[in-house]
């Protein structure tokens, strides 16, 4: 198939486009470089070095054989977007070109203005370049289980059949978030579900929790080949900011009373979840959400066995409260659904402590790049 | 109380502008004559001429003898927003400063996008002038029942308990909407409410059916202080359609079956409304919702209304369905509660033939400047 991959220079998006490319998929990448601006505005650096989308686009090319052809414009420019849709005629496009972090949407007027036009402009231009160009093409869209917050019912996967004074009728399940940037995803959901109403798109939704790891199949042999790894407290997600802190000697930083419990997967599930979504693709006019994690862990669960497993290795690893920048419930009751991708097939990467082990490993490799001054919160939310 | 009104040029802003100052509010305005340009833009007249917001303004002060000071800037430009916010210290602001049609919305990606950046950004900046300059001001936003659609369930008012599997929660009502634009104020209310729960902000929402109607109290002596009024498919509301072309001897175009059931309500009913919620403000952290209509009808049932009256008063008037441009349901249950505002007081303006021949009679005034070119809708959903 042909797939296109929109914010392939991202900490998901390169990974995703090796993987669909060794599957033999014909796989093309867009991105701007704005995650790599951003962090350079705020100063914080990832893990490692990252090459270029074209240098690793050539390095895959001299890896696998296969191409990846490198387009570096902004979605939100309507021109190049509508062109590069109607020549490349995707089957599915894969949408991760969004700005993706809470902490940085909640920096000030500018920093949420840049995320809402950032991302519901993309997503615009997705629904209208697929409607001029490609109607049949899946547009394949990654939501964040951020956008149902922890409500005090079960979350089911996107929809919810409600009976209400002796009458029904079937809505997306009630959402509301936790940051500026998961309400712009909010937001992403109703706009295509609404093209989805008038145009008949085909959308599959994946309501990812939080993703960890760094290792996949496709780069674990070149080091070249790793994607953009933020540990910092505005792009990292937790358990990467861990495993950082645990090799460095840093307290792991506990948000309040870190009883806040989300659902977590593997990088390499994140893969194989949107690969399954792609290859078994929605029916037109079929808005499919699929909640795309594989376990649910307090953020208490995590820093215990990071600690655990950290100090099996011989690291100084402790956990340390502090104020949460947040407004967040830290305890809660959570308890979502995930069924439809184990149903399309996928087989889940738990996070053992081999797991566990694994990211600190790699990470160790990378011990004299590791910033201490990114470990501690910078935006409150208050 | 000091009232900001944003949008202060529309067909609503100025005559609730003029509505407060007559009852001893101190209120400014604000506008970028967008509406205007996208009139220019598609060759749209409004019925009768309008002086410019500083004319409006000055003939004002001698009819009444109150100042309203005129602010011309784009409420998406963060400074002027922010430095208006922070010089008039407002105890309330109305937000009207939206792109407001459904189907300007549909009409390609450009005008999409307009209308996506323009109600988020403007309702953005409102919510950061708020909390960097007054807090306390109680931010009046104007939704619209058509945020609901017609689901086939009661509307409430806002907000709906939810019992699923044994628990219960409280959240916003489902809402899935008819137009891009519609869904820009589901987006709209979702930042509100996140912007609400994470600073404190007090926001009441009215969820606005159509209006109709041109005269109120303060413009009933004056044709010059009467209002932008759009009969056009584009900019114009159904009822305010149908009585301009009940005058000029065009056919009442009704779209499909006309089935379509809506709230409806006076334009002095939207004046009330408006100043019942300012003058009895949402608490600190309240993000209170009222549906702002009087009376619900059916296009057919508002058709008749015109055609019977319109017959009474000697015109040619007739009725033609028309293909839908729109997607959406032509015969469906709707049954939305409406209980808020008149507990505050409002005192319906209810459309009887006296009102429906008022509007006519308006309207025959200008009978030489209506166009027959602006009957037909342009703009196809699909």
């Amino acid at each position: 198939m042909k797939v296109l991959i929109l914010g392939g220079d991202g900490y998901l998006g390169w990974p995703t486009a090796m993987h669909f490319s060794r599957r033999g998929h014909e796989v093309a990448v867009v991105d701007n470089y704005l995650r790599r601006r951003l962090c350079q505005e705020l100063d914080v650096t990832p893990l490692c070095d990252v090459p270029s989308l074209h240098q690793r686009s050539r390095l895959w090319r001299e890896t696998s054989g296969d191409e990846i052809p490198v387009h570096v414009f902004d979605l939100c420019d309507w021109k190049p977007t509508a062109e590069l849709f109607r020549d490349f005629q995707p089957d599915a496009v894969v949408h991760y070109a969004e700005q993706p972090s809470g902490p940085y949407s909640m920096i000030d007027q500018r920093a949420a203005r840049l995320t809402i036009e950032n991302n519901l402009v993309s997503t615009l231009n997705v629904a209208h370049a697929v409607r001029a160009h490609c109607p049949q093409c899946h547009v394949v869209k990654l939501g964040t289980m951020g956008e149902y917050g922890t409500p005090n019912v079960d979350i089911e996967e996107g929809w919810i059949e409600i009976e209400h004074k002796g009458r029904k009728d079937k809505f997306l399940f009630p959402r509301q978030a936790g940051s500026l940037y998961h309400t712009t995803k909010i937001m992403d959901t109703d706009l295509l579900w609404f093209y989805v109403r008038v145009w008949g798109l085909r959308v599959t939704d994946l309501m990812q929790g939080p993703v960890y790891g760094i290792t996949t199949e496709e780069n674990a042999e070149d080091p070249r080949l790793l994607p953009i790894f933020n540990y910092d407290a505005v792009f990292g997600t937790v358990l990467n900011r861990f495993a950082v802190q645990a090799v460095c000697g840093y307290p792991l930083t506990i948000y309040g009373k870190g009883g806040q419990i989300r659902g977590y997967l593997n990088i390499r599930d994140t893969l194989a979840s949107v690969r399954l979504a792609v290859e078994n693709p929605a029916a037109p006019g079929e808005h499919r959400i699929f909640n795309q994690f594989t376990e649910t862990f307090s953020v208490q669960d995590l820093a215990e066995r990071v600690e655990r497993v950290g100090k099996a290795m011989g690291l100084d690893v402790r956990r340390e409260a502090i104020a949460n920048p947040r407004v967040e419930a830290d305890e809660h009751y959570y308890n979502p659904v995930h069924r439809g991708l184990v149903e399309l097939g996928l087989e889940p990467h738990l996070l053992t402590d081999d797991v566990v082990a694994g990211i600190v490993e790699t990470v160790q490799r990378y011990r004299d790049r590791i910033d201490e001054r990114l470990m501690l919160p910078t935006v409150q939310w208050r």
